[in-house]
């Protein structure tokens, strides 16, 4: 299985005698203690850390008359590690991208984490690196921190809550009921990977070679997006989403729904790699409907789409950028896909379940 | 059993086809929406969770030069009903209180739920409308929100993260460093109240009916210490702690270290409620290590102790505060316990597990 790889892991020598995660992990005492310090604080040291109180004081009146971006999630995915990534990159990531799609400057972090009685502690060595690895790249700073402890049979390994908080530019307005008639609408590259990748190695289905997740930071990309100035509110760039759950198709229903207009988008447009379209098939999935977690959507002034598009197609997380459609005043809350041949279809939000625990 | 009572809960129409969650409620799709709007949006309304985008902009330009105060914290209380208390009060109260300890009046608070399939809507319904009813009683806002869904058997009903935003008041400089030798330690109430009612409940020792849960925000009586001026550097209150996990041992040692200070106080002046030392010499513990969810431990200039106890008792979470003993600048690192028949004790951090899953 092509799972990403690691530097060996070298336990902290205080962690020694504990090979596994046990309820005094979580209790609030010595143990406690000692694993927040020896692998969280070592892995995402920081000054802000360092102050260990109740809560972390943050300065930031070099950002003074400037809003505040704030955005939490929870990671369940399963399972911990997967094709191109792993809970621990994914949870900043995540995070991270939740901030950026307000045009916002992700500065920091929380993390919360609940572990299962029996996770080895290499496994939550191996997620921590990776936890600050991720940080580093995006960077993001971890600025407050918890662990609780539940038993066996009342988790799955770890689950991580990170919270973020973001600056938003002055002059950026981005917002879901920001879509107009006219706008283009770009996504940033191949859709579906993440999900496949993660069905691909949780079902065993043979396709983890050619598949994985896209799982990517995409604060860096939208900060180059909003150099491009244009239209009259300041910011060409009315609507950011990533498409994680319920992937293209949730996104732009969403969207549609709260700006109260229509969406036309041409199907074949849609980049989707072979290796994805063939398992969706195999599945009987729809990759609109499929999560991705390095991917986003954005709704643009049609004056600068091709600018913008340009800027995109410039940043490695951006490279397949495509323009697949635009907003229409007909047809308000409603998303249309057409079709080579020249037909429509509805495409309608998901119902309920497609892919558990895919993040 | 005292668990707490409640106005009938009535479940949103749109909702009633669900009577327990499944694992589509998850998934990103219509039902998924659906559970976020008719029952999370409906009970925490505000204009914040109505931008419904990937993450909220914040407006807090009126605090501008002002420090921001970050805490997150995870909740996986069992059971998740307790006397004088619920997941759902406890998740606002305690990060609530992190911010309070830093001194910071406290603004907002992102959810994140991590739902068990199986768990019953009415379950989750009271405890949404638990922490709504939370939030208003200390004047936040829950500014952000995510939902998973795990599988039945990797959960236990309902697990919450929250995580809290709020603004330190100038001039304020509360930290775990700031302890000074000739501080007066005030602790606010009686202690060991929400470990004990939680392990009566849990394991069945009938002493239910006598103690409950103190829960309980503490960011008002915080802002009234506040009010009281003396020292050098303004603020005379160097460092506050709600003495949850691991109790008041935990706070005073970690204060010690983090100061490199001794600490002295008085065993018979800690306030113990008369059924909770009962239960503590049944069960074999120590109350001082037991955990609290409303009681908070200050160290304040010794000139104006008198004074800021006197704002404590005036308010109803300090009904019973007390001075309790000194910072030293003897034994650095250390805590000692001064008995009433003239001995003393170290009394040391615990080590691991003493009460798993009390918040």
């Amino acid at each position: 299985m092509d799972i990403p790889s690691f530097d060996g892991w070298t336990c902290p020598l205080p962690l020694k005698n504990y090979p596994t995660i046990v309820m005094g992990h979580g209790a609030g005492g010595k143990m406690m203690n000692d694993l927040i310090r020896h692998l969280f604080a070592a892995d995402f040291h920081n000054d802000l850390l360092a102050q260990l109180g109740d809560s972390t004081a943050l300065e930031l009146s070099a950002f003074r008359d400037q809003r505040l971006a704030f955005s939490t999630d929870s990671f369940v995915v399963s399972p911990l590690f997967f094709p191109g990534g792993d809970i621990g990159e994914l949870a900043v990531n995540g995070t991270v991208n939740d901030l950026a799609m307000s045009g916002a400057m992700p500065l920091f972090l929380s993390a919360g984490f609940i572990l299962e009685e029996g996770l080895e502690m290499e496994t939550l060595g191996r997620i921590s690196a990776s936890m600050a690895r991720a940080c580093e790249i995006a960077g993001v700073q971890i600025a407050a921190g918890d662990t609780k402890v539940v038993e066996r049979g009342h988790g799955d390994g770890v689950y991580i809550n990170t919270t973020g908080i973001g600056v938003i530019p002055a002059g950026v307005d981005i917002a879901p009921t920001n879509a107009r008639p006219g706008d283009l609408i770009i996504v940033s590259g191949t859709l579906g990977d993440h999900g496949i990748a993660i069905m691909s190695v949780r079902e065993g289905l043979g396709f983890e070679s050619e598949i994985k997740s896209d799982t990517a930071p995409l604060n860096g990309m939208v900060a180059e997006m909003l150099q491009v100035k244009g239209g009259h509110k300041g910011t060409p760039i009315h609507c950011l989403r990533d498409a994680t759950r319920g992937g293209l198709s949730a996104v732009l229903n969403e969207l549609a729904v709260a700006s109260n207009v229509g969406i036309e988008f041409e199907e074949e447009k849609v980049p989707v790699r072979p290796a994805v379209n063939a398992a969706c098939e195999m599945l009987g999935l729809d990759p609109f409907y499929i999560a991705n977690e390095g991917k986003l959507v954005a709704f643009v002034l049609e004056t600068v789409a091709e600018e913008i598009l340009a800027v995109m197609r410039n940043n490695e997380h951006g490279k397949n950028a495509v323009i697949i459609g635009r907003v229409t005043d007909e047809h308000p809350g409603l998303v249309v896909a057409r079709t080579m041949i020249g037909g429509s279809r509805v495409v309608d939000l998901p119902a309920g379940e497609l892919l558990p625990r895919i993040c």
